[in-house]
């Protein structure tokens, strides 16, 4: 039969990331390419107490093989809401929280409810991969806000509110993925201030600020809001572990109430038994014994990469060095396409992600993003070896 | 903030099951309104015996907890493709299946593939209330095919096929959600051919045909289907836990491809501890003795329904009688508005579903959903007998 699908799948494929995952089942490849938590870092004796506590109790565990409701499971609600006390949400109400299944289902939501074919989202400049791709499927546009150091450039940002009068504003403003930068305070209300005064919404998305190993912490843009612009979104993939697909999302009740209508139509709630987990682990308090083990583990990663870096890529080769998260970002001065590389990289058995992919446009071409935390030390040092060979022309 | 929402938000409003889900957290409240297992149903035992299983394989449960593909835990897609062969379907190939967090994702799936602004879909009438929420979220238009008792009108269909030129056309052909009814393997066939004659596809959800308590299996419309033009959509809800939010559709690799780009964009995977519990019940071979275990008790309450309806109801009430599923779907020959009684049953502590809110167009006001699967036997008698009561004009 020939197939009459609608106007978004047209020229719709998968993204970069999801396409180096085919290559990756590979036990002999070493990948910087995917943005996993180390699979040693999992806190597997913990969650298979909890699974056990679960299923002592008879009657709580019929309820969570139940049908729940779309909002969430009612314990989690309540722990995720206490949760983001952490960013400095001090006043997150539970009917202000809707559980989702993970951080990205969060976006789609966001999308859904506001984006119709055609509107635009501004996003930074290199912003999430997965972003542009959920945009395509809800035929928006994205546009890219030129960023530094601290973030974006709000002059910028302002410019291009003016211009596209986006729907909302896409950021990642702590470790942010792909660069691991981190926006100042007076970045984040310089953005929130802008936002506010052009009736634009913020998707604040933030997936990794507990995987802080330097630094200070900064407050979440939503804790510094009162107007109702803000929709933060977590997700508990990085602190406990993503094969749960769970999340949260806190907003203005509007927002929520939106949200959830449109959760329904999609998966019904999140699986339950995953929200069960995720709730006895935030709850019983494990959270702070979990992190403090596994980011030491974390930070060596990144010192070994950044070192080995040093030791073997290019003296042309610039890269981020973040307080915290899973990446670092680097651009060749010589201004090389990295995608030119990249077969070459994958036969010698090594991965990483070409940093076009990342830009709203797809055209900073001299671009790498290195995940860190995934590989055994070993691993680093010898991929980036590999790497700086490839890069420099020597094999 | 005034936030400037998707015209697809104007007049969504949450369908009237989840609306009267806030009702059912009293306890003394007795539900014929959602489509509940009987949480006395849930094997529990056997889960928690796989969950320990699962967390007692250091390296499995790591895999697990870690991203997955977007297609699937490959093991569950295995043995999905494997257990559609109870339903005819002999040769689905793992490459053909994909893993859905729950039933639902695959018609919202299928949806977004195939729908743009405006098109339509055929449903029976009535259908699943939820379609027709997924159908608005898409700014997509339902029109009803005429339905009697072995299943859609098939002349109907075709002049509706001709007049609105549908992209699917959705079904529940076994132990339909709200009727109840089985269409017989003539209907099935006249389908096929109706539908492959106009090249449109047949969305076949079939979440029910595994609780049959009487009658003989019927195979399913893909089992005879040779040209891709069938979507078959399956869940694990009804037969392991809803809570888990797993199924399983299986379609020609083109609509599998173009769906799992899609999936990709909004949950990443479904999670993975979720498919690997529903796997090693499929995989264990436990699904059979479950089924022994539980259909006697779905088929005795039932029995209990229908006995009590003739009983307490009024004389002019005519309703379904199924030989599986979850619901009896019932009408009042005097022509009264269900709707009317809804708010005087709900303070008598009985929750039933207007059926009006299952047709296409909201019109047929006259009848009522009755799930049997949930309630204790006590509580069927007197429930029904409320009910009777009510719809008699007696409190």
């Amino acid at each position: 039969m020939n197939y009459n699908f609608s106007d978004r799948m047209n020229g719709l494929q998968a993204n970069a990331i999801r396409e180096i995952f085919k290559y990756l089942s590979d036990p002999s490849m070493i990948s910087f390419a995917g943005g996993m938590p180390s699979g040693d870092a999992f806190p597997v004796e913990i969650l298979r107490g909890i699974c056990e506590e679960l299923f002592k109790d008879k009657d709580g565990i019929r309820g969570i093989l139940q049908y729940g409701s779309t909002e969430g499971y009612a314990p989690l609600r309540e722990s995720a809401a206490e949760f983001v006390k952490r960013v400095g949400i001090a006043d997150a109400r539970v009917e202000n929280t809707l559980i989702i299944t993970g951080g990205q289902q969060g976006i789609d939501l966001a999308c859904k409810i506001f984006l119709n074919k055609g509107d635009c989202v501004l996003v930074e400049d290199p912003t999430y991969i997965a972003v542009l791709h959920i945009l395509k499927t809800y035929e928006a546009k994205a546009y890219g806000v030129r960023s530094g150091r601290d973030g974006i450039d709000t002059d910028d940002l302002e410019e291009k509110i003016k211009k596209y009068r986006p729907k909302f504003i896409y950021l990642v403003p702590t470790f942010g993925n792909p660069t691991g930068k981190t926006y100042p305070i007076e970045k984040r209300k310089k953005i929130l201030d802008t936002a506010v005064k052009h009736g634009v919404v913020v998707f604040e998305d933030d997936p990794y600020s507990h995987l802080r190993f330097g630094g200070d912490a900064v407050p979440s843009i939503k804790s510094l809001d009162s107007t109702g612009a803000v929709i933060y979104n977590t997700s508990f993939s990085k602190i406990i572990s993503p094969g749960l697909r769970c999340g949260a999302c806190i907003a203005d009740g509007e927002i929520i109430s939106k949200m959830t209508l449109c959760k329904q139509a999609t998966d019904v709630h999140t699986p339950t038994l995953s929200q069960a987990i995720a709730d006895a682990f935030l709850r019983g308090g494990f959270l702070d014994g979990h992190l403090e083990k596994i980011l030491p583990v974390y930070l060596g990663k990144k010192k070994l990469m950044r070192a080995a870096i040093e030791k073997y890529m290019p003296a042309d080769f610039k890269c981020t060095d973040p307080n915290g998260g899973l990446f670092i970002f680097g651009e060749f001065g010589s201004g090389i396409n990295t995608a030119d590389y990249f077969m070459k990289a994958l036969k010698n058995k090594v991965a990483y992600v070409n940093g076009a992919d990342f830009f709203a446009a797809g055209d900073v071409f001299s671009t790498v993003r290195l995940n860190f935390s995934n590989g055994s030390g070993a691993q680093i040092e010898s991929g980036i070896k590999v790497l700086g060979k490839i890069f420099k022309g020597e094999i």
